[in-house]
């Protein structure tokens, strides 16, 4: 029988879905199972016997601040050191005044729906792509509509293409949600010609870039890429994160956001959880302050190199013709498609009978209807595990290929 | 000049607005005044050497699970513990499958109102009432309508009034939200006997009783009220916090969701936070699990009647004729009325002038134009701070009612 209440849910609320990813994640739990799925950073590297002094400093000096009541936009310490890690990521003008400091940087992504986007709006993504992200915009009926990429990432002359084919439609275009540093789930790097190009054709359409970098200091080696909105801001909505080079479990991200849009992004974030927590944001700042938190970044990617490298070489070793998988210049995942014709869905079960778990592509689309992709993640296995994953997952995804 | 991003913002963006409130808080920082604005709690009695300790062993032990990400409901442990909290405040029968852990409470309004409310849907009011929830709601274009309150709390003919009229309207009313212990900002209690008929009300109109109880545990002698939720499983989504009974710091609040609507609301939860921060959960249980909680409630209860005697002592001995004020049972606040002609906006500045900081009762309230109240902190403050802060108002109380 239907609760009479089932009338009181917004329109909104049938977008609001379970994500296919947390089953995935609750089923990688069982022990005996090598789980590729879940992106979660390898914390144990972390100096947590100094992490957790200076926890008690923090409550037992400070406590009177850290266990309070804090500012809705961050304190001010963290925030201009975000600008200092934002330096390092290659974005040399932020002002604090223009950072957001959020609940993770994917509280940010549900703040930017909120604030830009009416139902039935359109936000261009890549496809695939993060799965939060299409959670947090689903939620605000937004229509999320694909832009193609390649192996450089979102093609220029296909996001004018779509847009135009949008507007000819008659949809209001109002972001690009994009991750163009080793992207979440595809591992594909945006090649460093086509982002001026990017931010000029969202700038000339009057579409804001919302870029997502949270792997962006976590390639592997060489210069790193400069992100969009270095030396665009006033066209590009940043966010970042310390869940990747420090701790996901604190929950604290930012968005650096263009002044003439700060306002109301900061008001709107305030609306929902009146502050972020001051101890956690204590936290981040001494350890900012305290630590060599580059060197730090450094274990890490010398750490997921590793991790990366033996993932592509198991995968060299094992995998069938037919299927083919990205060469991530950092970050976390390794994308793999499997021929058109299979599904990978009903191959996550039989994966899970071989001992081993991964994220079916379908997870990561807006697209209905069968996926013949997968998401690997290197950064939370060891590599002998990792070699063994992959070696269960051979003879799993080669009956798929031949049948 | 507009820049052309103004066309961008959705059309809830207008109802993202700068609290009033705010203003206040920063303003009460200035050295020299006597703060009653903000609600903080005392945190001073908090044994912080202790917690240090606590929070350094969560971290150095079991900092994998406590800076990693966790799941989007919050840890099993505390869900269970906030059912004991729960028994506490007179609710017996939670479940802890029922229990979504939050980002505050706050975060929580923030949920129901996206869950529930299309825009232009109504939620029923106390006015006055918290003004985080007026911000939560309304950033969801949601139509707020005030139920006349009385010494007593909200008045039932009136609710049912409201209802009858509202609906006459063509207005969908789709939630009640109360605060009836102690309210925010009016100190007023609902009487024992309105309970069972309010929910009734609600439940025969199939409106869903959104109750927040932050201040329920703080009622300074006697036997506590029953929650509107004890006995009614179905008709209340309730809101708890540890911010009044710990520490606000660390944003961690609940919702006990009717069992028919959980689903959607923690997806709905999930898809803003991904989670709620696992290092904070596990101070709080570490708090609920190894220390005295219910003596440092009563500890803040004696502490807090003394600060209320003190302001009620005052007020008696200082305020002119004209002016009267609420005798709250418990929490953080007490409500002064002055006559109808008087706007205590402007009072602001000439209290600031005075050396004392309220807030004017505007804030509180949904209608627009001028407010004859004002709220009255005593949580905060010394009671002799509070005596000098009163004596400081009386003045300016005084210049007001006579002109």
């Amino acid at each position: 029988m239907v609760h009479p209440h089932e009338a009181l849910f917004s329109e909104r609320a049938a977008n609001i879905k379970q994500s296919a990813v947390r089953d995935v994640f609750e089923i990688s739990m069982q022990p005996g199972l090598v789980s590729l799925a879940g992106g979660n950073p390898y914390l144990q590297s972390l100096p947590l016997e100094r992490l957790g002094a200076v926890a008690a400093d923090i409550i037992t000096n400070h406590g009177l601040q850290a266990l309070q009541y804090g500012g809705g936009q961050g304190t001010l310490e963290l925030r201009r050191q975000i600008c200092e890690v934002m330096a390092a990521e290659g974005i040399t003008d932020a002002d604090p005044d223009n950072v957001v400091i959020t609940a993770g940087s994917q509280s940010a992504q549900d703040i930017a729906a909120k604030v830009f986007c009416n139902p039935g709006d359109v936000i261009l993504i890549e496809d695939p792509t993060y799965v939060g992200a299409l959670n947090a915009f689903e939620a605000y009926q937004v229509d999320v509509q694909p832009v193609r990429v390649d192996e450089d990432g979102l093609v220029p002359a296909e996001l004018l293409r779509r847009i135009e084919e949008l507007r000819a439609a008659g949809k209001t275009v109002k972001m690009l949600y994009t991750i163009p540093n080793f992207s979440n789930p595809s591992g594909v790097t945006l090649a460093a010609d086509r982002r001026p190009e990017i931010v000029r054709i969202c700038r000339e359409a009057n579409i804001l870039v919302l870029e997502d970098n949270p792997y962006g200091l976590l390639k592997f080696d060489g210069e790193l890429q400069l992100p969009l909105r270095a030396g665009n801001p006033d066209d590009v909505l940043y966010l970042g994160s310390f869940s990747k080079i420090f701790a996901p479990g604190l929950r604290i991200g930012w968005a650096l956001v263009p002044a003439h849009l700060k306002q109301r992004f900061y008001l709107a974030s305030e609306a929902v959880t009146l502050c972020p927590p001051p101890f956690n944001q204590m936290l981040v700042s001494a350890y900012l302050r305290d630590f060599d938190w580059m060197a730090q970044v450094r274990t890490y990617r010398a750490l997921y190199q590793d991790r990366c490298d033996a993932m592509l070489s198991a995968l060299a070793e094992h995998m069938p013709a037919g299927v083919s998988w990205t060469t991530p210049a950092g970050g976390f995942f390794i994308w793999l498609t499997l021929p058109a014709s299979v599904d990978t869905y009903p191959l996550l079960h039989q994966g899970i009978d071989a001992g081993v778990v991964f994220v079916p592509g379908a997870a990561f689309t807006s697209a209905p209807g069968p996926s013949n992709t997968l998401r690997l993640a290197f950064s939370s296995a060891t590599p002998e595990n990792i070699r063994e994953g992959v070696r269960r997952l051979a003879p799993v995804l080669r009956a798929a290929v031949g049948r």
